[in-house]
């Protein structure tokens, strides 16, 4: 049963004068790096179903790429049987889809670890949500045509520089990264969000847009599309991106991929003080790559006992679902931890642990927001 | 024209005392590191054919297994038609066969690197040569039977422990390498080492020995075969054992596998001292894992003028061959350079640069010897 957006969007049990304005007109975004260029969306922008264009992360992993229309072309070639190279005007003319994703950056939440990890220092807003629209990869595969073997198609973005971590090739490589032929449904090559076109720090003319997976995946300044027939092993995608796989009886390395399932409170924010007796309302958000969110719940005792919430909106693969629970908050004043968890429709359940074959990526166990009750 | 080994193995031109004396008299390994146990061939140890057990360079990533012959077993599984679990008896019933086989480590010369690289600081001498003996891969393979799609098989030593260098897998892990399906026939998996069994050091009780691939693909203490389907991902050869492929427009990270063409001068030694006027006999060995030594050049003169060296054997796959130039060593006095540099049957020469693209491995460049004329 989904609760009216509207019946929650109050300010229910905040004692504080803190009430939510609309984000654009009050927030702004949290620079965490500004070469290259890496801003965090504060928490209030993550209560909407699309987040607000200027409130949305980035994450950029070199300097911004500045492409012009008039000469910007996408060469795609590779294990196909005719290249092609495509203007800006060509892909607009394209049949086109539109498409609601959220985007998580694998390392959201990186700042709660302990220990620390190296990395942008990420709190809980490198995440939001857009409504896309661009071509989706499979029409642009159409028109090539794949040749026997094609396993994977890289994407390359014209954005390059020295990455940071070792072991570090010699000189300067172009930001990319591939997705699996089996992938290929769920890329949109995106030239507008939210109803404009891209701006530059979010991939101007073209992105991808790669539903599901953690945003690595969804490579901007989009320039190159690469048919292989054999995997690709480059340096975002074996040393950055990835992961110790401990499937079998010794860790593998593999690509990051999926978006782990997680949820997030986003409302009362931590430190909140919330009025004794009164009543409550938590707002939240869950995602999952690879299922679908099917259970929500929340803990007001630190994880003692576990309520079910409610959801906002209809389960749409690839975006965040919104959730609330009304608290009956108790009479005794003092710090309370609210925790939230999901659970998909494959039954899996957030962990209480970070995993640290993950190193700092994939943070998605269990998290506390403490507020105190007065 | 292969001159007699005799001929050249007096001390011409040397004017010191130092004579060559039996290696394993007079010389003793160089200890790198102790834990694990790291040792060094001194270079007078490279001027034989064979190199003396207890002279040949020991390379260890974790400490030493003790195994027990009486309850070791080899465990061949994966995607085969038919387990198998081999006890030394087993193994040492089956066929064998008898092959020399250089062994080098794919760091040797990491200490000339400049800007140094991390690792053990091997100098010339983490290349060996001995004659082992074992079981062929193919003869334990044909008793398993391949399944359809099988593409590699990994070795996996008894040895285990945290690695060093990150990005970190969780926890231990044992060592293991992969070779692909086509290199089968280059395997053995050998329990004797110049006519006696293995030694605690070097393997015991059972090792592979994978001809013309960098000495990380030998396993030692090998218990476990595993015949795989897709590519094997783990840590030895994606995050250590591995470089930046620049084949393509942008760099893959591959394994390290096939030894690269080298050559090193073993006599005279750097900084010795040689007769004005008199004629040396420089001494040196060449090698290389995916073609044959065809020829071997000497400079004197640091490089600008090159000489043909004469083999003293003939090429043997996956062995090193010796050679020799006699140096008419001019009248006058003063400190020369030494330079020797291979050619393959393919054509190659060493380079004369360090390809930064393989980190603190593959140091095949051309390197100097200085000695001084007096």
């Amino acid at each position: 049963m989904v609760k009216a957006w509207a019946q929650v969007t109050g300010d229910g049990g905040l004692a504080s004068d803190k009430r939510m304005a609309a984000p654009s007109q009050v927030a702004e975004r949290i620079v965490r790096k500004r070469e290259p260029l890496n801003l965090e969306c504060p928490v209030e922008g993550l209560s909407s179903r699309l987040t607000d264009t200027e409130l949305f992360y980035t994450r950029c992993h070199f300097a911004i790429p500045h492409l012009r229309p008039e000469t910007y072309r996408l060469e795609v070639r590779g294990a196909v049987n005719k290249s092609l190279s495509l203007t800006y005007e060509n892909l607009r003319a394209l049949p086109s889809r539109t498409q609601v994703v959220t985007l998580e950056c694998a390392g959201n939440g990186r700042a709660f670890l302990d220990p620390p990890a190296e990395g942008v220092q990420w709190h809980e807003g490198a995440v939001s949500t857009a409504e896309w629209r661009g071509v989706p990869l499979s029409e642009v595969l159409g028109r090539v045509g794949l040749q026997q073997g094609a396993c994977e198609i890289v994407l390359q973005g014209a954005d390059r520089g020295r990455p940071e971590q070792k072991p570090l090739p010699e000189g300067e490589i172009p930001y990319a990264r591939s997705v699996s032929i089996e992938k290929v449904d769920d890329v949109l090559l995106a030239y507008e969000m939210n109803g404009a076109p891209l701006s530059e720090e979010h991939g101007f003319p073209l992105r991808a847009v790669v539903a599901g997976h953690y945003a690595m995946a969804s490579v901007k300044w989009l320039t190159g599309v690469r048919v292989v027939t054999t995997p690709f092993y480059g340096y975002f995608q074996t040393i950055d991106y990835a992961y110790w796989d401990w499937n079998k009886e010794e860790p593998e390395r593999r690509p990051l991929s999926a978006v782990a399932l997680k949820s997030m409170i986003v409302r009362p924010a931590k430190r909140d003080q919330v009025a004794a007796g009164a009543t409550c309302e938590i707002l939240g958000a869950a995602w999952c790559g690879d299922s679908e969110v099917a259970k929500q719940e929340v803990s007001t005792d630190g994880g003692g006992h576990w309520e079910t919430a409610e959801f906002l909106d209809p389960s749409t693969p690839g975006a965040w679902r919104h959730w609330h629970y009304s608290w009956k908050v108790p009479p005794e004043k003092g710090v309370y931890v609210l925790k939230c968890r999901a659970t998909d429709e494959r039954g899996r359940t957030q962990p209480a642990e970070h995993n640290l074959n993950y190193g700092g990526y994939v943070i998605d166990h269990i998290l506390g927001t403490a507020v105190e009750v007065v």
